[in-house]
């Protein structure tokens, strides 16, 4: 089996269809639907959209024409392979079984096999979920699943419309937020965690987004050679959590 | 360009051509030759690849089919993309200059990409080489380079024909050699590294051989959650030089 194949068991297509699968409750990654689209059932979608706040990108024909061959009507969209679930509700619950919450922040992670190795050290590390945004991730299927080793089966992932406003409700929650960046000015070795915490990583290029750095309580550099550039991503994830488990 | 396109680049094949280029004194990443062949031109080859100690596969004909659709009368060779090293050479030159030798040792690891990321951490964290077996390894080609970030185009690597054999040699300049493996009772977080050593992961299904474990003079295990089963190797081994360089 192709990895088209794998994808494409989470892929409903045409507008009826899309329709009819939020209207019964279905959970979406992602809806892309035709820019420029048109006509009462197309608006009755991108209605239905709004209203549920459904993870929806506007794309070119050729995008969709791209994703399938069938008659799409300008909306293709990808069931989710996982709940998602309320970062609020995690944090709380964590803390009702007397524990600190621990949770790993992906600003823009966008390759799948880096994001399921994330997923997969964040559950061996004890943290407890991972956030990131809507836009700018790693669709989640059967690859990254499969990249987790399983871990997304059991850890929560919550995807959220806004990055910035989710680090806020964390940090009224009492966590505090720690970024792990090339421009910090302290060593990971010097942190030592006592108590609840988010752990942000950037994105592979370009690292977390500026405004989100100023969100951060703290930030941490990890220390290499000066023969090499930098870490990947999964390997600084890793080395990171692994420091807030010490 | 597919990844098939590329590693020939590295491949060539024929009973002359693959003479010619041991004789005129090319390194080998790996030598396949035909099991049962014989003939003249053919047990010339046999004698140079055993003269030269060339790290050689016996193979049926039909992976030699497999590899070329040319005519490959038996043999069929990858060059080296990047130099063999001797490890007592690295050792001595490391102590030259006044540092102690940090070597990574990969006892079996398969998946190009495991070894491209091992590699690129191995030189983030400072280490001086990475040693692994002729057989069993990963072969080093263009897909390595790339998952490595180029790490492999600095960091020496010598392929050694057994690797207990260069475990005693290491051992013989003065270094630790650590093993890391589940079974082990002591947690990474203890080890404080203070003199040469040599870090020791194994393959990825079925870890460090019981040969080389028994030849280890310290074992460490990297605790994880009971939720997950294990980390993938380039994690652990990340985890594990971060350690080893604090």
């Amino acid at each position: 089996m192709n990895k088209t194949n794998k994808a494409n068991k989470q892929m409903i297509y045409g507008l009826h269809t899309v329709i009819e699968a939020i209207q019964s409750g279905k959970e979406f990654e992602r809806i892309y639907v035709q820019k420029g689209e048109k006509g009462p059932l197309f608006n009755e979608l991108t209605a239905l959209i709004k209203e549920n706040r459904l993870p929806v990108h506007q794309v070119p024909v050729h995008k969709l024409n791209r994703l399938t061959r069938g008659n799409h009507q300008g909306a293709v969209a990808f069931l989710s392979l996982i709940p998602n679930v309320s970062i609020g509700e995690i944090i709380t619950r964590t803390f009702e079984t007397g524990q600190d919450p621990k949770i790993l922040v992906l600003d823009g992670v966008t390759d799948v096999r880096n994001f399921g190795a994330l997923s997969r050290s964040a559950l061996a590390f004890g943290f407890h979920a991972v956030v990131v945004p809507h836009k700018g991730s790693a669709l989640i299927h059967q690859d990254a699943v499969k990249a987790s080793a399983g871990a997304l089966m059991k850890l929560p992932v919550s995807k959220v419309a806004h990055l910035g406003s989710s680090l806020r409700e964390m940090k009224a929650f009492g966590l505090s937020v720690l970024g792990i960046t090339e421009k910090a000015s302290d060593s990971i070795r010097s942190l030592q965690v006592t108590g609840p915490i988010a752990l942000v990583l950037g994105n592979e290029e370009t690292g977390i987004q500026s405004s989100n750095i100023s969100l951060c309580d703290e930030t941490y550099r990890i220390e290499i050679s000066e023969e090499i550039d930098s870490l990947n991503v999964s390997v600084a994830g890793a080395v990171a959590m692994y420091q807030a488990s010490l």
